[in-house]
């Protein structure tokens, strides 16, 4: 699992690099990496480009299906309300993430289908978001 | 606002035409629509391709910004937790629908920016969303 979220954040340098928020995500299907994306919602000028939607996008498009049964997502961060939803409706079955948000919305969003599980990696992960955040109130 | 609900029955009606979830979203901006939408899920196989979602990605697009401030949404059927979360991420001013949800989600995304009113109209925005699931089950 660990090797999966290392490229979710490797997409989430992308992002940095790019001045968006540094949020990465990664689709994989039965140990294959499926899609790599990262946050492009300033670029895109989209509230919906966010890493795992467009990762779900990505996914569903090469799958020709919205059904990602035995798909497992890793994102850097713990998705928003609009993510979460895409992430039940899609039948994703696993999400793993590393840095948990600041108002979380998982508890609302318990679904039967879908598990959520939080890794404990080091602290690369919310340091770049955290140093995204001091440079932009600079 | 009854011409504008009548305008997204519309969409509503091509989506049933194709065999879609028969929904409609049209934005407005200062008395002025701006983008009309219809479900395609099925079509794109694309869990995000809500009437909501893709109204919201059109009026971005033509805006060439993700902040629908001053926007309306008219929508036929009560928003889903994903689209919920897209409308209040690009602050749309107010949300107004028909169809209430069966699993309403409106009391956990009260938000100060977005207002959601539910308008009284006939029968027949009830009726086209009964006759397809009707048509389904057989």
């Amino acid at each position: 699992m660990k090797e999966y979220m290392e490229l979710a954040y490797k997409e989430a340098l992308k992002a940095y690099k790019r001045k968006e928020v540094p949020i990465g995500a990664v689709i994989v299907k039965e140990g294959k990496v499926i899609t790599k994306s990262y946050n492009q919602k300033e670029k895109k000028h989209q509230v919906t480009k966010h890493a795992e939607i467009i990762a779900i996008e990505k996914a569903s498009k090469k799958l020709k299906n919205w059904r990602l049964e035995n798909c497992e997502l890793y994102t850097t961060l713990e998705p928003c309300p609009m993510c979460l939803g895409a992430i039940i409706q899609s039948r994703i079955k696993t999400v793993y993430y590393v840095i948990p948000a600041d108002n979380s919305h998982l508890d609302f969003f318990e679904s039967k289908n879908t598990n959520f599980v939080k890794l404990n990696l080091d602290n690369k992960y919310i340091d770049l978001l955290q140093k995204f955040f001091q440079l932009k109130r600079k």
